[in-house]
């Protein structure tokens, strides 16, 4: 069933990347509150020094570090409590030798202070006069002047994907309003004369379309736009069509169905029909989804799903995701997130020359994570909802065995 | 400095758990396409078996697999090719003995057959004969009726975080209006003489509201809605009227800054003051986050966070993302998800007593993930945006060494 002519999906996917066009998709402006999970389309640099002055990090005394050099708890150094910092205003004098200001948590240091003695190293002595019982040394809890992101760095790199706390970085230096990729809008025409609504009745012989709502989560999640255009008859010319006209508005064209050996797969053959290069594989050897088709027309990535619906999310995973990932403008490398370790509970057979995507659900056991295969033909999407991720058998392997370490990559 | 006093962060969350109502937020209804993410209300009852006919998973020719039995490539079994299965459509006949129908991919079998041929292992022979070269086993290359999701299956429970495949088994079981929990709204106070709003010009000794902008994607990427009710000055009767109006409209209350034990450091005094049981703890023993506080009004909870950014983003994780999780209805354990196992690079002191919350960046070196600290004070927000994760020391530690293994926990 696996013959040498298919690709394996790295290698198929390359075949796809080295026919689209590199440059860099259309930016637009937005605030930086709208911009969570947005991808960067230019280098951020620091216009200020943050914070802008000598921080406390705690309750205290600002002092010269020097002062308190040789302090013990059954020999103090004595200094003179003559100032208070308020919180949010500069202080309006210099620190002599042998002077203490009290300081708030975040408060500016006066000139001439070097470090900060906490409230729980000093007692108040009479007159004014204050014992310190441990020494400080010069920077001691204090956050020094763009100690945090200096002006003019570099705070974050075009193509980065926006996290809460970069949002809150932009924030801190004064950035509100940044240049971020336009995202990718992918197309998704749905094919097949069985294949109804979800909002229908079914009558014999049909099924609901389930792929468009599976997608659609899963763009979404990974910040491309889906676009449902319909679900069409097994029609050469209308799904040629909607294809090309997919073509003109959009970034990618999915088309779920017409993907196998049969008289109506007529996707291959659409796909070169309306552009070069065109188809430039079909099939992979990959379980589920063995039947994927990819080419490229005008420079925008035509993928060909198979119908079922475990092989989309397989599908989407090794081919769609990394698509996204490039036309979303984003530089880095996201295969780490989402990985975790865990032991196999059970053998799993696999045959060698293919690379299987095994559903799996896990189960925590005092701190070790089990694998268990979910059972069950790719055709089910109860599968996929069973299942907590992927265990990828490779292609020289001829399975798992149970008590084998793997990397479960979660959904 | 970490006092027995201090309560640990796993007991510091029980007591918040224990003083608020045990219940179930309210619910209202959507349609799937705008639930993804959403937790589910109400256990889904499958109204009908999916498919709701036996199905062929491959092209090729529906058979009665008696018939098949003893086939071989060198003594092939000889059927008679007499109907054709249209897509979509339900057969119009039984199949007799002896005789094949056509099957695409996907279409429904006729009464009487119970397995299909695959298209690659029969032969065309003459005057409308088969000859097929290998048997099949009743059930083979068929998905049964009811096979993916049977009638009155429980599809998915209550409490349930919709992802994407699971979307799509609503719709193909034709469930497309479904009950949610509303999301629970928290609103965020900022406090503190020093903090202006982001788009605002710094003078000396003020700094940029960072924590709303952190937490607002923070909340909304685990499922709530933070409101920013504005940032505060540190005045006792402005902040406890803030409180009290914010309380009247959301279901957690966040208050930033304050939770020192300094002189202006209100916090848990108000919390205190408006009601019962009022303030639960007041300080964890865990770093970046100590002088935290927790309270719980009027059942809802009250939450001190320390001012600093990295302080915010680990309550965020042991607090606040717990009881989001709690106020959305969610009834799974989360804990699995986003955490990798990986190999320290360095050695990280920590003291005995204290949880450590370490912020650390990832490498991948051949498949090894090596696990670096991010250096930095914790009240740098840019040690935030280097970090990829946590990692924790428990409180039993005196740090981690070189070579360990550990949990780390992803953005």
């Amino acid at each position: 069933m696996f013959d040498k002519i298919y690709l394996q999906p790295t290698e198929a996917l390359a075949r796809i990347l080295d026919a689209i066009p590199v440059g860099q998709p259309p930016t637009e402006m937005h605030p930086i509150e709208e911009c969570y999970g947005r991808v960067l389309a230019a280098d951020i640099i620091s216009p200020e020094d943050l914070p802008s002055f000598p921080r406390s990090t705690v309750d205290g005394y600002a002092v010269r570090a020097e002062d308190t050099f040789g302090a013990k708890e059954t020999s103090p150094v004595y200094v003179e409590l003559r100032y208070e910092v308020q919180m949010g205003e500069a202080p309006n004098f210099d620190l002599p030798m042998g002077i203490a200001s009290k300081m708030p948590t975040g408060g500016m240091l006066p000139e001439g202070a070097n470090a900060v003695v906490m409230l729980e190293h000093v007692q108040q002595g009479s007159g004014g006069i204050l014992e310190i019982l441990r020494p400080v040394a010069p920077g001691d809890n204090v956050i020094r002047r763009g100690e945090d992101i200096g002006k003019g760095a570099e705070v974050l790199h075009k193509g980065r994907m926006l996290r809460a706390q970069d949002i809150g970085a932009l924030a801190g230096i004064g950035i509100t309003f940044i240049e971020v990729f336009k995202k990718p809008v992918l197309s998704f025409i749905s094919t097949g004369d069985e294949i109804v609504s979800a909002g229908s009745h079914v009558l014999m012989g049909q099924v609901r379309d389930i792929n468009s709502f599976t997608l659609a989560g899963l763009v979404k999640s990974h910040g491309g736009i889906l676009l449902k255009k319909g679900i069409f008859r097994d029609d050469y010319g209308i799904i040629k069509e909607a294809t090309e006209e997919s073509l003109e508005n959009s970034d990618m064209v999915l088309i779920s169905g017409g993907t196998s050996a049969g008289e109506k797969d007529m996707t291959a053959a659409i796909i070169d029909d309306i552009g070069t290069p065109g188809v430039l594989f079909h099939g992979v050897a990959l379980k589920p989804g063995k039947p994927m088709i990819g080419g490229v027309v005008r420079g925008k990535p035509i993928l060909g799903l198979p119908g079922h619906p475990a092989a989309t999310v397989v599908c989407f995973d090794l081919f769609i995701r990394p698509l996204i990932c490039i036309l979303s403008g984003r530089a880095e490398k996201t295969g780490l997130m989402g990985t975790v370790k865990a032991i196999m509970a059970k053998n799993i057979a696999s045959a060698a020359g293919r690379e299987d995507h095994i559903r799996v659900y896990l189960e925590d056991n005092q701190g070790t994570i089990s694998v268990f295969p979910v059972l069950g033909k790719s055709g089910l999407i109860n599968t996929m909802v069973k299942a907590h991720g992927i265990v990828v058998v490779t292609r020289e392997k001829l399975g798992l065995d149970a008590g084998e370490e793997v990397d479960v990559r979660l959904f």
